[in-house]
């Protein structure tokens, strides 16, 4: 069984090819250009290689409601030239296999649900902090979804005191994302983050703030385990001090035996969208999707 | 088809016994005793009606994990002679019948999925905002659940910028229970909201927080329709100040047709629990539960 992967990101590409256990075969990658040219680029990866199903977890938002004249469509996005652009129906069109589309978070989660940091677990969210700030939630192999896709990185918390940043975020200000993503923290401090590594107020704000975020993801969803990837958590000091300031915010009110096994680090490096593709191809040619 | 239906609150239990399409056919009431005391008034109600199944809508927190040797058990609560007390064994070993049991605001979201105000919806959430503050949401028929159920009351949100309140809540102070529930209300004016009717300042206040809430909630969990219920939201002019300081906070990001069909006030006045119960009683006879 030979299935096909896109990860389709707002700056790039990557295809691949793999098999029902997640095993990467052949992996492609190239900058996103406007959807005809990517698309051209997409096909000539895959015309080497025999897919019988393809996944693809996708930049947004996206249109993801089944019962939408417009399923499978890029809603309103920075990227204009992809705005409304039918992804789902042009690669169904193209390959004539079974195809299933998600968000790039919920097609992360998947991944390390399945052969990640949560592969003992039933349910897992799997959040990503770096140019953005999303999150995906699986419970027993499925993908959760409202009528469209979850946007968890738009929810507001807490200000920190000592915070009088009006965040980054271009439709919210101050939600999660214009707070604590990569480029809430550089127009915050005027640097990059990986430049203020030494500066310890930066990472008792940050986890302040990703503390807070998880503690509204916990009591509203109750996964078994909390992953927490993405460019930002490369400062690896962060994960203790998340787990601690989150443990502070619980504050008992739910029992946690141990939060090291709680919230924890994805575990398939940069590869967990590439193999959460995979999976969802999987399931589109065993018409799980 | 007759269906036992338990609404379990902290001070009040209501038994009903009613039929497959929620019609309710009798119903009592009774002050919530120590669990033994309380338990034999609800068996006295049955002894008169045949139930084929029981749906229970209970106080929590609850053990609600099927994999849980404590599954059915009251976990922590101020009201310590129901602490530990395996409540879904105790009503089984009683009745003999099939017993589903599910959190107050679960259960009063699915009466108002199936024969309320989201009864032409494929997905619900409902919000109680009154002694304290709790959400829960349906879709396609199953109430979301994860390890266990959510408490979607313990979110953070933005403090108001003229609110030096550090918020009621025991566990956690400023979370939105803490901030907006009757009893935050109350701590912060020293008065009973009722009281407080004519105080536009306090409203306003109170909007912020809820439609911060919803904002949260309507992000992560995408539901069709957002409930509004319990007593605080007895003062009506709440609906539409929440209504338009959750549009200003959306700000475009998401489509929403109408607001007024998105956020809106329940249809079963006082009863969703109660024939949300007997809905879980439904469920549990047919074995979906």
């Amino acid at each position: 069984m030979l299935i096909g992967s896109i990860e389709a990101g707002g700056t790039k590409f990557v295809c691949a090819v793999g098999d029902e256990k997640g095993l990467v075969l052949d992996k492609t990658s190239f900058s996103t250009e406007e959807p005809d040219k990517t698309l051209a680029k997409v096909e000539s990866f895959f015309k080497e290689h025999p897919i019988e199903a393809l996944g693809v977890g996708t930049f947004g938002p996206v249109d993801l409601d089944k019962t939408s004249n417009s399923y499978g469509t890029i809603l309103k996005t920075p990227k204009i030239k992809w705005q409304n652009y039918p992804f789902l129906q042009k690669l169904k069109n193209t390959f004539h296999v079974p195809v299933a589309m998600d968000t790039d978070v919920n097609t992360a989660c998947l991944g390390e649900y399945y052969y990640g940091a949560a592969k003992e677990a039933n349910s897992s969210l799997y959040i990503t902090v770096g140019t953005g700030i999303g999150a995906g939630l699986v419970q027993n192999g499925q993908v959760f979804q409202g009528k469209n896709h979850s946007e968890m990185g738009h929810i507001f918390v807490q200000k920190h005191p000592d915070d009088d940043f009006k965040g980054s975020c271009p439709s919210h200000g101050a939600c999660i994302e214009g707070l604590a993503s990569g480029p809430a923290i550089e127009k915050r401090y005027g640097k990059k983050g990986y430049l203020l590594a030494e500066n310890p107020g930066v990472w008792e704000m940050e986890a302040f703030y990703l503390a807070q975020a998880i503690m509204n993801y916990f009591v509203m969803l109750s996964p078994e385990k909390i992953i927490l990837g993405g460019g930002v958590m490369k400062q690896e000091k962060l994960y203790q001090m998340v787990q601690d300031e989150f443990m502070n915010l619980l504050n008992g009110y739910l029992a946690v035996d141990n939060v090291k096994n709680l919230i924890v680090k994805p575990e398939l490096k940069d590869e967990q969208g590439v193999i959460g593709a995979i999976m969802l191809g999987v399931k589109a040619l065993k018409r799980e999707i």
